[in-house]
């Protein structure tokens, strides 16, 4: 079969299901919406896994649909989708700090429920209460991996840094202003973690964190199974 | 009285004990040993509460007490005093994130002292291991005013400002590395934090924490006399 | 009773008027009328001092009033409350440096005013003429705390930190343009001030100002009462 | 069991091994051989697991190895290990762009080898000559997690990142000079990369690298086990 | 003849065309469409070769279109074209990272086109999927130039430099989000690149690229003829 | 007389014009026409010089006209004017690098001859056709002071600054995109010229410049006078 | 004659006298003492005013000195200096802000010295204590030119440019630290200021500010004489 | 023949003048002399063109010689070469803006010579002398390339870009201080050039820029040969 298909405005990327478990996912904004059902048609015919098209606005999202049925579209999270993935046996938490970074979380919790992660979400425990976040440990310690979405400083990833054993993925966000400069400062805060060993995703990516999720669950949904 | 000292490099503002209640501090970097001399007897003379120099290095600290007696210097804290104030009924707890943020608080602490507020120090507590600030609320919780000193991402500054109800007063350190921007990552989390009420001072100043903690007390003492 | 109200989209922080003196304030940015409603009427079920949010656009402040009556909207500071306080004895100065600073002053003054500071205005007393500074002298020595709201080069704040004996918060402003990086210059210049002693907040938070003057306040107060 | 260890300049968290799977690793800048040596012994005796102590400069190794006998120093790592975990059945991959980005790999795999993961190295494949990278795609492939050390412009954790379908943590090098900007422009590559669901730690932290795979470890070894 | 036009607005350079083998072209932005067609007039009497407006939004087109007929618009390069030159032995790539690109490439190719090179465009090749990029080889092996469009992390640049020996000049565009700071961050990185002997211009200018390659075929052009 | 006038949104500095020789004049962004009106009567009233109100958008002079009579208003320069000065004796050139840096240019020009400077133009002769500059090197060589208006790099106020003798005033514009960094390119750049002995203001602010050849002027006109 | 001479590593500007009143000065960073020899002969040799070399370590000085007689070196100032010109009716003050100032003030004196300029010094007036500036009101308001030579946050040009009439040339130092970012933070606030018509030149050039002194100087000394 | 070579240390890319039409080039930072002389070794025996270190340290460079003879070393350009190919039919002109850009210059030129470029050097021709520049106008008319290196504004770039018709490779070097940023300012300055078609490399790589110079001239010399 082919690995890549030429449409002039866009050479896909047939073979990536086949390298990474999972199709090319269309990356919105830029894309007019025929360009959008250009690809996404000829990434459903080539491939068999979720089809996912992000950062979608409301009315390219309704063309699109129109053009192509069968998907759903996720106005919060902006995503549209095809073909989504059966829940495989990882679990994922996604917490925030506060409602106001709730679209980003969205992001992250449509994209991992698409792909098939088990996804719970936490929202609003950022540590001006450390009693909120004392609450859930629980829940965080039963997770596979946990996305933290923060903007403003960001304390919550080292918090819950401190906190869990399993992979923790930090997605700064753009909430707060001034000295928050759009997300810049909880980016360097999270990277500059007292807390070891935790990653981070770019600014308000709550699609690079899922992604980063779907590879960690490549590694652990094989080993578990029987 | 007059109300400056002109020695040609220096214009000493004598009427600062008066209008502040506590006479002009000297900074040490830029000025010659008998610069600092100079400015040191002038204040001395015409002034009667504590006078401090400081960021001092040793080998200049020397000199200095050499020519002018009934100083001590602490290395540590970089600090020279002449005249240390009483201890006053003003309790402050100086917080650090970790080991490294140590010398800025001993700046702090040091200068805090020599005013006449009531010091306490605990050191250590970052929010990698929270349990580690959970146990020492009570301590936190007796403060008449805290202060935080902390680098790397800053985090524990948004954390104590959440557990205490005293006037906070953040301190960015340049600990740290990469992303952490020599302290200004921990600047601009502190400005941000989603703890209302925080107030910050310059990376690595122990001294503008100390004097804003003198401020606080000038008006705290006087209330509490009977 | 609970510390804490789950909403789905909040996580409500019920216990920090009996940590801190205050119920916590609403955030408004990136929430809907209906998601301030259900925490507003969760704070004011819950606890009994002031309820606040802040940075609320007119046309939410309408729908949010009229789903929870007995609220005043001030709209120039951008802000609704509920149960505001009675008059405390501490006493609280807003200077701003140029009438541009007015809307972030009106936001400091109008939090303080709700939550029981005995607040004064004073406006437009830039460095640029410095008489009209040193005519308000008497104002500024009666205070309890000083904040000052100022943009550009934001040496307002350096000046009145050299007058006064009194706690100083800072707030820069976005007020300028080229040079002045909305409010960042301000910011870096205040922090970097040769008066010892300010503390800064973030650029353009009235609240954040008026938040640390509470705290201050927690602390003057009682040590007043007979 | 005591959850800390109060040394007076430090704070140690002892709990840490119980809640992460691996103790409180000891970051050495800022602190004395003597500090050193006091919270590696504690550590050891508290603990079961590896003892580290990082960014550690020749001249301290040598006096705390004298103090606290049994560890080895790993001089192009900086690194000091007490007590090695055995060699567990998680691979790991470490790839650098160029040989100048070797000291900071080092540091990743020596951390990660003390701690137990199985690690293999590939160095100088940077994508100035693809088919180098293209060379070791097996050995990529087998990976369970790849780390990706480079400086620059740190194309290269962009180029693996679509080749492989394990989880990428990319670490940004201050290889480089003028527009490189110490770090922060392979930084903020690595943050925009075009491959999805890559990770991100500070600069020049292999040691945050290592940290991350164990996180990712801790999951994948028990599902594994029989 | 003159060698500069006084418009008052304007001091149109009519020496350039005999300098540098191409008459001034209209920087359109800030310029009213009245001052475009006073400026296009008076190099379309002075010179010879084609004259070009760049940035041209459709409005302004229109009006300068209807006033100094026989030109084109080529409205997604926001290119003005009047004389086209004839197709020069110089053989010119774009090659794309991403859909994303591709207005800053049609930039790149429609001035290039313009004034005379034979322009092949390749679109949306990049590192992600490198297998895509290898396809192009062939291309990219013919060309005199190859110009290199791409934002986020930039990475395209190095993986072809890597791989042809002609001239390449990188054009980073503002594509991308958070981290990729508006271009910034692909600027840096292609300046930071490990291959060797790139060329970089300022962010999304395609124009500028153009530019770039006219000035090597008036050197290649000459020495081809016999 | 009094030295200020209280009109609570301003303190209106009226002793400027004893001290400075001009009245204070208005910044118009972030003040109503009402309060803009207000401080225009106010400076109308204590002093006898041109008043003027800078930035003013076209609805805000239209209110501002109708309530304050006998001014005018520049809408290039965005200027309000009353009682404009006679023309003294001291020569203002001021020059631009391109048609795009007009309206900055316009604002200086306008505001200089409000104060009664003798202005002439010169526009469009930046460095990429240094012809055009030594065109008019005679105009430059008569002059008092010039004002260099400049974005994108700035490179025309190193040029001019090495061709004449006569203090020159730099002004970054906020041309062009991209590395142009809203002006602050051409700052920095200005900032750093190897033409010894430019000065520079803010980006944008042909005021700025204008404001400083007026103290120049209260120097050099009393000088000739006979 | 020649107005360029050849010397292989530097090509001097011989004409720089003609054009502008002064001999072309000699930056002495990066270059070898015998080049400083090399180009100061020349100068000395081609011109008839005073040579100046500047920012010259000591034993260059010496070096120098030895094999150009007739010079004197300022050791504070880095200046090195042949043919002073003689006292010029131009009066020059240069104040600064804070004792740490002191270098930057002593070049900028030096120089001005050096070219004939009347120049007086007012040593650390800043802003933290406003009455210090206040009693020097006199001798600023004598002043033709004022040099405002401040670090940390440079309020002091502010305050001075509102007090003065004459031309105000602000030099931000490095002097602070953090926050003050080696001399940005000062040079921002200064470009921001509230005072209208302040100039600026680059941080720690006092080099500068007195060679923009020199260009007022050339304008106002001929209208002065008879 | 094997296209790379494994030294553990380095991939050293054997297939590169294959490829590029220049063997790989040896980037000496972060190498010890051991390593430089295995990758050397490598590619003399692999290869048969020039073999080139770059920015290689004195000692270094002794230590390196010793184990590889019949190579020299060029002290200025930090350069060591083994192999140097003949002169071709391409005239490479290198300009620079002053005395203290001459080491970037020379690395630039001892490159260029190690290639083959037949190549001129133009020292010290800024714009505040415009004059300089003008006289060398036959000397850059000759060239097929011209490299311009230049620090502080970079002026200098903008001026010859306009001047000539061939292309100009712009090299911001780290000449200056203060606002001249370690040449990030000359970097923006050069990439936002007015003057159409300017290319950049990286500050202070007199390197990047002859290896430009290099891609060009493969193109050049081939279609100039009969």
């Amino acid at each position: 079969m082919a690995d890549a298909l030429d449409l002039g405005y866009a050479t896909v990327d047939l073979a990536r299901e086949r390298r990474q478990g999972l199709p090319e996912v269309v990356y919105g904004p830029g894309k007019t919406a025929e360009q959008v059902v250009g690809i996404v048609r000829g990434l459903l015919a080539a491939n068999t896994g979720p089809v996912l098209a992000t950062r979608i606005e409301p009315a390219t999202a309704a063309t699109v649909l129109d053009a192509v049925p069968d998907g759903t579209y996720d106005e919060r999270a902006r995503l549209l989708c095809w073909r989504p993935a059966p829940v495989r046996a990882v679990r994922l938490v996604v917490v925030t700090a506060g409602t106001s970074d709730g679209p980003v979380a969205a992001e992250a919790a449509a994209v991992a429920t698409a792909i098939g992660l088990d996804v719970t979400k936490v929202e609003d425990v950022g540590v001006a209460g450390l009693h909120r976040l004392l609450r859930v440990r629980p829940v965080l310690a039963d997770a596979d991996c946990v996305i933290v979405v923060a903007g403003m400083e960001g304390a919550l990833a080292s918090a819950v840094g401190g906190l869990v054993a399993a992979p923790v993925i930090a997605v700064p966000t753009s909430t707060g202003y001034g000295a928050a400069l759009e997300g810049v400062t909880a980016l360097l805060a999270m990277l500059s973690s007292c807390a070891a060993g935790l990653t981070v995703v770019n600014i308000d990516s709550g699609f690079a964190a899922a992604m980063a999720a779907h590879r960690l669950a490549m590694k652990i949904e094989p080993a578990r199974k029987p």
